[in-house]
């Protein structure tokens, strides 16, 4: 079989001891690399956004635990565990609202606790093992998300979900994949995802690398297209899922969530279990990253607004479980999301 | 009494025997004058968005005629009637949904049916009255619409609906001016108004004028802003109104109207009665305008989608009579806009 050209996009991989990053702000015009060594580097990336995505944050991070491990064995194989905090607190805080991120780091943390002697190589087995699991569960979710999906279907996504996203293959991204090899998919639309523009600048590219077919939006252009009847699904990824199925994702998504339920048409989550919160009951509790209001004035470096105006940006927005139809994970489809249900689950 | 700021922005302004458009591309960055000195040239200027805004559009096209026919009856005083009917298509052709651009029109069509002798005069008086009729409506609805708020409240608009789209003082910016005047108002937010960016580039420079205080948002973060509490009233303009109350606005302008009734956000329309298309029955007839893509696929000239992606780029959208509360125009407010109050208007 030949292996599909998506493969080739890997967002994060650890090469020749250090972890190499696919720079997502220079995308589409440049593919350039970063070389991270240490945690601090890492940490900086995500809090950049040179990586971005939920998923991809997570396992990024995961490798920054292993690279710092590395570094404090060596300068003080007794004491390590004790400053490894340091780091493990740097890329916690690194971004506030996915909690992949948290989930990854605290896993790294057990496995560090369980280990006696030079923790290099069973770190990094560890966010190996992370990575490749954020891989085969996406797989697996592509699949499940694929199978809800009519054929003729023309469906929506925002923000970038994809290879680029996560370990590789994609979450919204993955299913939008795996339905169009299915050949259900007629049209996928993408909004530009203002204001950082992962829509135009990631998604749209990632699809072309395959030959997918994809038409850009205005965010605010996603009710109109539903009310001309082009869109069957509204698919989109997750950066933390409360107790009760409301939904943490890229500001916009709550938007498109109102729009469909107007429409008819059906909305549909994909992310990994490692999304889930257990520890918040609703959305309210989910922290709500705010990002400088220069993403908002200035376009390409250049002011686009009056001197004098001010801007409000969170990164994200809170959908209602009530309006979500599937969250597809890595386990199945939770239908109608519901605290019982989502209890169930995590049990 | 000191003559309010805002009296110094003249978007479309009669000066020593020409038009002057304040050209809309170049703001906030430059204050540029375009000088139009026959109807070609008006065509051009509300087709590439040198002026934009319907009430605007209009004014600058009924000059636009009086150009015409100034330049006409010069070349052949015999035949002017007829050969000025390739300007009047010219202009109406300029942008197809606001249907103002055609009332205008239409109105100094009839002037030119009643007239003898040089047009010049009467035609350039028939649109300074369009003009000063204009500006006197926007004054009218400011008051009617400030009347409705609330005070202490926090209000979201969308596009440009100022003096930079209007023959002064605007429509729904106008509202907001009065209600601003009034002490009624504590925030103002700004949808950024994707693609062109009337939001960012001319709202907030509007306000910016006045010293009003103005915080810009991305488009898709208005339903979040709206869970926040922030917001008690949606207030916009208008391209055209269907008989029934539907009501064409730029792109955008429906996500607000759904995510306003979630929210029990109260939804304005302001808009002059030359704003009512009695023609048709419902929003599904009103023509939509198709930009083109570059203006999503494209950031100051530089691409920013990866070169095989579309973008589908309509340029207003429909918000259904039922989610509107109130429509406000110069001779009072419609509430719950409906067929039979309409009727009752236009009777």
């Amino acid at each position: 079989m030949t292996p599909p050209a998506h493969d080739s996009v890997r967002a994060v991989a650890w090469d020749d001891g250090a972890l190499r990053l696919l720079d997502q702000r220079a995308l589409p015009q440049r593919v350039d690399y970063l070389r991270c060594t240490g945690a601090p580097a890492v940490a900086r990336a995500i809090h950049d956004m040179a990586v971005r995505g939920a998923p991809a944050i997570g396992i990024a991070a995961a490798y920054g635990v292993a690279l710092a491990a590395r570094a404090r064995y060596a300068a003080a194989p007794a004491t390590w565990k004790q400053a490894i905090e340091t780091d493990l607190a740097l890329l916690l805080d690194a971004r506030p609202t996915a909690v992949n991120l948290r989930w990854a780091v605290e896993r790294m943390r057990a496995k560090i606790g369980a280990l006696a002697g030079d923790p290099g190589e069973a770190l990094l087995n560890e966010a190996r093992a992370i990575h490749e699991a954020d891989v085969a569960a996406n797989r697996r979710m592509g699949e499940l998300g694929a199978a809800l999906i009519e054929p003729g279907s023309g469906v929506l996504t925002h923000c970038n979900t994809g290879a680029l996203a996560t370990g590789g293959y994609g979450t919204a991204l993955g299913v939008i994949r795996a339905a169009y090899a299915a050949g259900k998919i007629t049209q996928v639309y993408a909004g530009e995802t203002r204001p950082w523009l992962q829509g135009a600048r990631l998604t749209a590219w990632e699809l072309a690398q395959e030959g997918m077919p994809v038409t850009l939006i205005a965010d605010s252009a996603a009710a109109y297209l539903m009310a001309q009847g082009k869109v069957r699904w509204v698919i989109v990824g997750a950066d933390r899922i409360a107790g009760n199925g409301d939904t943490a994702n890229k500001i916009g998504t709550y938007s498109l969530a109102l729009a469909a339920r107007r429409h008819g048409v059906k909305f549909m989550v994909v992310a990994p279990l490692a999304t889930l919160d257990t520890n918040i009951s609703s959305g309210r509790e989910i922290p709500i990253e705010q990002r400088p209001a220069g993403e908002i004035l200035t376009l390409n470096g250049q002011p686009v607004a009056a001197p004098f105006a001010t801007a409000w940006n969170p990164s994200f927005d809170i959908t209602p479980a009530d309006l979500i139809d599937a969250w597809v994970n890595e386990t199945g489809v939770v239908f109608q999301p519901a605290p019982a249900k989502i209890r169930a689950l995590a049990g």
